[in-house]
């Protein structure tokens, strides 16, 4: 992991970006980890910067949906991390109850829908 | 598939309280298929009923998180048929779009995280 | 595909294992499209044919943990030729209901687990 | 976590009825992970106790298929727990052997049927 | 799906790129589907190009690895698409063949490990 | 784990054929692990000794392809175990960062694929 005093001048433009951006003084593991290929951690921060800032959809909701996957896909780090950042930007307990609930539904019927081999509905056809 | 006209009367009350719930007169091929096993119908429609009522978070919310999830599974019927549901509860394209972005992102940085053996923050930890 | 009729000496011997180990006339198109490559061709019914004979669990059982495998993975192709292969070695409606409910239980749970980060009991460690 | 002591007498009675059902004085972490949503720790409990009550499949086959999907979708606390479940059903060593043996070859097999784009027999189509 | 013809300035810019780098006159149905949301189309075709530029891998290499990842996810359209653009790029029948042994085993032997709770060996630990 | 000085007589065989085969005096514990079941130890080594020798594809571009797996499924001890072997058979740290670029996108564009419910091109199709 790079750390900020150790990050050349490229590095350490995103790095401040992100703090910046974010409002914190704390650098997550992850983007000290991307920092060994300074395309990539770019690439992907402004990605990243471009989807979950507010648009339609507020950040809560986004970081919700961010956890959604996450949790599909079972990474720990990320589902640590971005518990923390829903959390930060207005996830409740209850909110946090309902969202793993849902996970945890869709995850069972998507099974169910594919394992008895269900036909799409002509209505749901696009 | 088993058709309304040819359920027992144990299907034909779940399928009831399902079109009822739903305020519509059309039975998606998901319960019609399920319907062979009328424990499963039960307990899975029981289930999502609880699940995907308005709470904390309303409906066009939990049908999105329904789709992320998905999405995140490649599971064609569920995301033709959720499609449809989000937007019926109120998805725009715009917000179709949005949450597709987030979608896609949380699945790379996923991979990003796992493949760099990112460690957990100690700040993240539960 | 390569039909029996055009298959080489080295892969007619593989699908005469195949015809003959499972008492039958008829090829899936799962070997036919292995088959451009004989290796893989010969090595994957190697594997198969020693994996799925009966050992301590009956065929039943073993072809029964492959479809959860595929239902699990959302394998269109497997969910189909496992469901018949299940069914002829002896799986009926309501061992496939069953099974099904299991999957898609466990499927969900998986989450609920993965997401709550629950930690694993001290006497489930191995 | 919430421990018996500390359960709501909401809770405490979900968790007497799991400990009665299962016959054991010890409860999961899962259980009390969960039990910060008690409708989710309720509903999941009646689904669970349900769906993994001996039927036409017996209790090892069951928790077998749970450990086949557990495996798949790679969630470290549902492996260690449902290892020690099957066993206590009655799962033998060799059984793990040819469960797991089963568990790998059908994750091979589903990515070369859906990498060469093996087309359904029309024989198994439903 | 938005053909060239219907398209805006901003996303036939993007369509021109396309065209233009990849040395064709066709466009794939996926970009076609992404215009709906220009922002997303950008953004996708940007990091692609940059991504799949030959550097130290060269085309045919980044281009099976993308393969690789499609089956393991087992995304029709992304099979046969990059099937075909791997192909494009110089791979050859037993280069594919070869690819595919590979990811079976190893959607294999990722089951194998995490089923069996191997402990990550101290020398592998970074 | 079953230790080289304590393996039968059979396992030994095996263990002896990995660290010839792979030039070293160190036996990775997912080798240790599987021997547990000598059967599938024999047959899983057999068959990564096939797949992984060199061929058309040279070992380096084999490692990274499974290591593009193993990333993609998120297997803790299959990252850290191939990490290391894909260095060994020559992967450089620039080698690694444009992997990783690769199979995070393609992990995105997957579900985006998927999530807009994008129709196979006619001239994809086999």
């Amino acid at each position: 992991m790079i750390e900020y005093g150790d990050a050349s001048a490229e590095v350490r433009a995103v790095y401040d970006d992100i703090l910046t951006t974010r409002k914190t003084d704390y650098l997550n593991n992850f983007w000290k980890a991307l920092a060994h290929d300074p395309v990539t951690l770019r690439r992907t921060w402004e990605s990243i910067k471009q989807i979950m800032a507010p648009g339609t959809l507020d950040s809560v909701t986004k970081e919700m949906i961010y956890l959604a996957v996450s949790v599909t896909n079972q990474c720990p780090y990320c589902i640590a991390s971005h518990t923390v950042a829903a959390r930060k930007a207005g996830m409740t307990d209850q909110m946090l109850a309902e969202l793993m609930a849902v996970v945890g539904m869709a995850n069972e019927s998507n099974r169910l829908a594919s394992g008895y081999q269900v036909e799409i509905d002509e209505r749901f056809k696009t």
